[in-house]
């Protein structure tokens, strides 16, 4: 079991004193160990008979076999792999050291020896067996003191594989070995004997400085500054932020295919997928109510799909997963309704919006606007996601709710009574049997429904909680399986990375074995759009009076600021600095390409399409990478993301065929990808920094994790700023749910739809963010007044 | 935060050289700071400027405010305790040093001084505000080093702290101090600057050894050997061991009942309470269908709460719990059925064999022969609990699925269909109309019942399901919730020993809540027998034949046989080291309580009792205490069980009293029962080290926790020893249940009645129990030895 040794100073300053009277030899030849030339006179029989003795196991047995053999006179193996196993693991380049002490009955003062030979004998896997050790140590000494020989030899042990000094490369005599040692000692960590137990072994730390940070122990932390990544104004030229962009991005085009060939990304492809198409087919639906069908789930579908892979191909920052969002519903719903009453043509009104659209979005793109993101501080960026995702969580269970109200229970059902239980079709006419209609058909023919049990359904509702729940705690639980004791760190890594599929297909499993008809996902399977009297393309002219062509600028400067607001703010939540994206950010061309597809769209009468945050994020959580640990005991780095757009591409690729897949798909219950939702919600709540510090409130002082943040800022300043981020977000919360929400713009851009978002929420929406990005954000403020100044701006609202 | 020091070596020896060249007063009086007398003539004007200005800040305000005042020229507070919070946990009689570190402009080289007073002022709580320390280290120093001047004073903070060499108490002169610090490095554990950041806080151990211990850092560990008390045998004198039992237990007879008051007892005695009359309750079930009602479910509840009562408060482990076991009813079925067939009054002959049983459990007692089970090993004794276990966590979900089976669900139910479903009571004569009868008021007149829905009843088996699965899952949240980081540690202790009550409490609560008509705990509200034919006292003459009288001897040696095996081994299993019980063990008297409770169930016709091992360590786990930490990062430690009588006394009175409990019994659903017991099999599994062994298999060897089995014993061995437990287990646990129970005995106690059980297996189960614990286990051997042993003779039975 790995460990991080424990030595005691005592046997460290022994050591230094073997290596002072011992014997040392320097850059011997690789096969003159039993040579004598170099040796002083008194001490030349005794060496020649250990190292003798010592050969005579060499060539019996591959070397660490012959320390088993005397092990029973102590012995202690510097390197400490253990035989075969971790050998795979051992770098081709490795050099071997080996430690042999031992007590003997011949001496009557202690015997040292230190050699390095000067060939360097490198191990390729399994050399380990047959080589000689490049360095060796030796320590004979009269019996008596074993326990105390096997100290020094832990010690030297450590000392050879410590990358402090490297004194055993360097060293060209004796005192450079002490002073290796001497440097050692200098730098060693050491613990109080009273208040450490030194059989406790010591787990690897997470992360060892390099050598040369260690010199600055006491580094500076960057506190509570937003994680977004520098992004210099660059107002001057035309187009200046894009073609920076674009030359920041080309270079990684070819490696953002070829990058993404991994068994990661097959997980964080149907995941995503699964997401993807619930989420079209939630829009799709709710799409088709607001506008007669002039955009249902076929062209959700259809929508997604070319949105997206045109993205993900193109875009700026290809970990962005467009999608329907709520605020974008909400317009179209009152676009329809206005032509509608006004007798213009909707679709072609649409197509002129989206064309005003597109120009003005050209026209952020070429005026650099998007550089305005970067008044945006921690305080705003936590904000934002947090409600966004307590609005994901709150719609999965709100639908899980909604299907106990849709399959109402039967609660005074007594299994005795059974035989009062009926549900009878009475026909209007009453001499007339319709007793074996349906129930649809039975109110469709004007027939009333008597009996107790017409208004109740048996075991969905439950069934439904069922599958919801387990799917949910099933995928939280296989997610924190990489951190369990249990199998290889491999192994755990794939289960934890296919939680979300292993949960999917256990629920859909348990949902086929019960055989409950459960409420299924069910995609279109027919290549049309959904209204019949409408074709695939959309004409500019002939429907609307010329002015409405001129006119549409106006509802377009609203949606070209909505789409502006929800991609840039979903863009930096993606960009953020925790990620480790090392590809670079490109906003400017992200806005660049949501402008084209908004007029593309228009033009084919699709949905318009942009940023969706907690879907992204769930994109990037499940691209995470971190480093194969390669020696025993070395903890898994954060590497970054796999930063490629082969996942996202697939993702809307199997989107636009799951026409041909709804064979397969309609097995999949709804409450199965509810848990999902609700899964994705809180996961991306567990990103965020605002979420550590509340859990804070609940730790006594003396449990709480060791965050930078903690170290350096009192805890009360830090309970306080979080305060105020959890009274602006309730403020907001209620404000949005209350009647208020008419007179408040709520910063909303929910990702399932929220029936809660009154239409004039949107417009007066776009003031606040501007403002709020305008005002509330220097990053060169300290935290205290960044949260004063975004409150004040709250309040300022309110009153 | 707590945490363990991290100090540098290179200020250890900074520390020595101040000691060595600065100023130390020992013993001053306590008020003669800023007396000149004993200080040489050169130091004395910057030594008095430097009192006086420190000396100002104390009175000002209290000290360790002081320190924050000094702060911007840096200072460190050796104690390290928060102001106010952590106050409160200091013992009275501490006493305070300062450490007092700060860089000034007016000196060119440090000043170093350090004082004892000679009046130790203890600190009460809260005089930390106003009293002065006992000792102070001052260190001044030119300006530009602070950081080294800060890791000083953190190493004499260490030191004043740590109980090495109390080196600051006992100190005469500098020598003195300078020994201190040198026996301090003697004994200082070490860690490679390579393997270790120091900036991560090392978390403060579960234990420290003591001083003496420390110096001993090989200790040896007594491997996989038997937990069990030892036991002297004593069979020179008759009842000697029921004398010694006598002896050991009469002691603690008054501490066995105030101890028992504790808020842990609240909930221990509410759990096993639930525990017991849910047994209690399947148990008269079944005994009453067995019997014919001669004992149901009203005598079930009164033979607990008699037995139980009894035997808690005279017994010679009061932690035991009396329950019905599966071998006893099985008996009890063969007996009645016996009697019935050969006209033999069955109460009357239980009553002598009754009598017969208690009188060869006396010759048992007074012959000493509980020493028998001192041969039981580990490996027995794992291999019962588990075991026994197993079987708890398979009746509990076997009940599960049972209500899948009683309440039946249509899956071919769809919402449309409504109309076709129903059921419909016609009556054997067409012309009558029996429509409006009751499904068992159809059935019982000789009605059929016709339609669709009669079979299925909706809801209620998933409705179980979901109350069986959610108790289970939040009891064992609840009770991980103590090692979890929220709330101050009272509260969680509190949240986990209260765990199965609130879980209990919420789905009850929710099952209220949905109003279904799940199966409930109803327990019988009359005192009378549940025979009316039969009275509350047995008759011992009259009904039968004499030779009966005689003849029932045999039969009683069997249920003795039975009754001894099932006791003691359930006793080693609860007097087992790992739960550190203090008041002894009392075999011996047990067994004659045990006996005792046998006659006189029998007198008043009550079934007979024995130990449940389940529901024994589930009381146990419930009984377990922590040391309370007293300093801020001192981890709890297991003491021992809260060994009394009060708790299982309580149980059975209010098993006794739950008549008149039936009001509120009857809200609790019987799920939320099968949940709680199986909570129950899995955490008495989870006590086992075989458990904890299995689960090593699954674990990479690097992520194996830290046993002290591991570092002595190789892993391979473990594992083989593990594996033929398993084998063990697996052939006794397929021998159980196959055709193969009739040839080959089976050790079972089912605490839930397994109806695989067959009589046969009863009989010869003795003759193996037996045999095992005559064979298999010499504690004087080896593990493996052991191993073999058991296992060859578990062959020899099947060949």
């Amino acid at each position: 079991k790995p460990h991080v040794s424990t030595l005691s100073l005592h046997s460290l300053f022994e050591l230094r004193t073997c290596l002072q009277t011992g014997t040392v030899l320097l850059d011997l030849d690789g096969y003159s160990l039993i040579e004598e030339g170099m040796i002083t006179p008194d001490l030349r029989d005794k060496i020649t008979f250990v190292l003798l003795r010592k050969h005579r196991h060499q060539t019996k047995k591959p070397i660490h076999r012959s320390l088993v053999d005397i092990g029973k006179s102590g012995s202690s193996n510097g390197s400490e792999f253990p035989p075969v196993l971790q050998l795979t693991k051992i770098p081709r380049d490795a050099e071997a050291s080996n430690v042999l002490v031992g007590e003997v009955d011949f001496l009557t003062k202690p015997f040292v020896a230190f050699v390095r030979l000067a060939q360097a004998t490198t191990l390729g896997v399994y050399a380990a067996f047959v080589s000689l050790p490049r360095f060796l140590f030796v320590l004979l000494g009269p019996q008596g003191k074993a326990k105390s020989y096997n100290e020094i030899g832990r010690a030297i042990a450590t000392l050879m594989v410590d990358d402090v000094s490297s004194f055993q490369y360097v060293a060209r005599d004796r005192e450079d070995l002490i002073a290796g040692i001497d440097e050692f000692l200098d730098e060693v960590i050491v613990l109080p004997p009273g208040e450490w137990d030194p059989k406790i072994r010591i787990e690897p730390p997470k992360k060892v400085p390099s050598a040369d940070k260690r010199l600055n122990v006491f580094c500076n932390y960057v506190l509570l500054k937003s994680g977004k990544p520098a992004l210099r104004p660059n107002v001057s030229s035309f187009c200046g932020g894009l073609y920076l962009d674009i030359k920041r991005k080309l270079p990684w085009f070819l490696s953002d295919f070829y990058e993404g060939f991994h068994i990661q990304s097959i997980s964080a492809v149907l995941f995503i997928y699964l997401g993807c198409i619930t989420n079209a087919i939630t829009f799709g639906g709710l799409l088709g109510d607001a506008t007669d069908n002039y955009q249902g789930v076929m062209e959700s579908f259809l929508g997604t799909a070319l949105a997206g892979s045109v993205f993900c191909m193109f875009g700026g920052q290809p970990l962005i997963i467009l999608s329907s969002t709520g605020p974008i519903l909400i317009f179209e719903k009152l676009l329809y309704e206005f032509s509608k009453k006004n007798g213009i043509d909707y679709m072609e009104l649409r197509l002129w919006i989206g064309i005003h659209s597109c120009l003005q979005c050209f026209l952020l793109v070429a005026t650099d606007a998007s550089y305005i993101i970067k008044y945006m501080t921690r305080f705003t960026e936590e904000g934002f996601s947090s409600l966004i995702s307590f609005i994901f969580i709150s719609d999965a269970i709100k639908k899980m709710v909604g299907s106990f109200k849709y399959y109402p229970i039967n609660t005074d059902f007594k299994p005795d009574d059974v035989t009062t239980y009926k549900c009878e079709c009475v026909a209007p006419d009453p001499t007339v049997d319709w007793s074996q209609l349906s129930k649809k058909d039975c109110l469709r023919y004007g027939g009333s429904l008597v009996g107790k049990s017409c208004k109740y359904v048996p075991d969905l509702a439950l069934m439904s909680f069922i599958l919801f729940f387990g799917t949910y705690s099933m995928t939280v639980t296989l997610k924190k399986f990489k951190f369990s004791r249990y199998f290889p760190t491999k192994l755990r890594k794939l289960i934890s990375d296919f939680s979300i599929f292993m949960s999917i297909m256990t629920f859909v499993g348990l949902d086929m074995l019960m055989g409950l008809k459960t409420p299924k996902l069910i995609v279109p399977t027919e290549f049309k759009p959904t209204r019949p009297d409408r074709g695939w393309i959309v004409l500019p002219f002939d429907k609307n009076p010329w002015w409405v062509y001129v006119g549409s600028a106006v509802p377009a400067l609203l949606v070209t600021i909505l789409i502006f607001m929800d991609q840039q703010i979903s863009a930096v939540i993606v960009n953020r600095k925790e990620n480790k994206l090392k590809k670079g950010c490109g906003y400017h061309l992200d806005l660049l390409w949501v402008g084209v597809l908004m007029a593309v769209c228009s033009f084919v009468g699709l949905p318009w399409y942009v940023a969706a945050t907690v879907i992204s994020i769930a994109h990037i959580d499940s691209l995470k990478m971190e480093s194969e640990s390669s020696a025993p005991g070395e903890q898994p780095q954060f590497l970054g993301v796999r930063e490629q757009r082969l996942t996202g591409l697939l993702v809307f690729i199997l989107t636009g065929v799951s026409i041909f897949l709804a064979p397969i798909l309609k097995y999949i219950p709804m409450p199965v990808l509810y848990g999902v939702f609700l899964y994705m919600g809180v996961a991306s709540l567990s990103g965020i920094q605002f979420w550590d510090r509340i859990k804070l409130y609940m730790m006594p002082s003396k449990h709480q994790p060791d965050f930078a943040y903690l170290r350096h800022v009192p805890l009360r300043r830090v309970h306080l700023f979080t305060l105020v981020q959890v009274t602006c977000l309730a403020v907001l919360w209620i404000l949005k749910s209350t009647f208020l929400a008419i007179i408040f713009p709520v910063m909303v851009k929910p990702a399932l739809p929220s029936a809660a978002l009154s239409p004039r929420d949107l417009i007066q929406q776009e003031t606040f963010d501007q403002e709020m990005s305008r005002t509330g954000v220097s990053p060169d403020l300290s935290y205290e007044e960044n949260c004063t100044e975004s409150c004040s701006l709250i309040f300022r609202f309110i009153i």
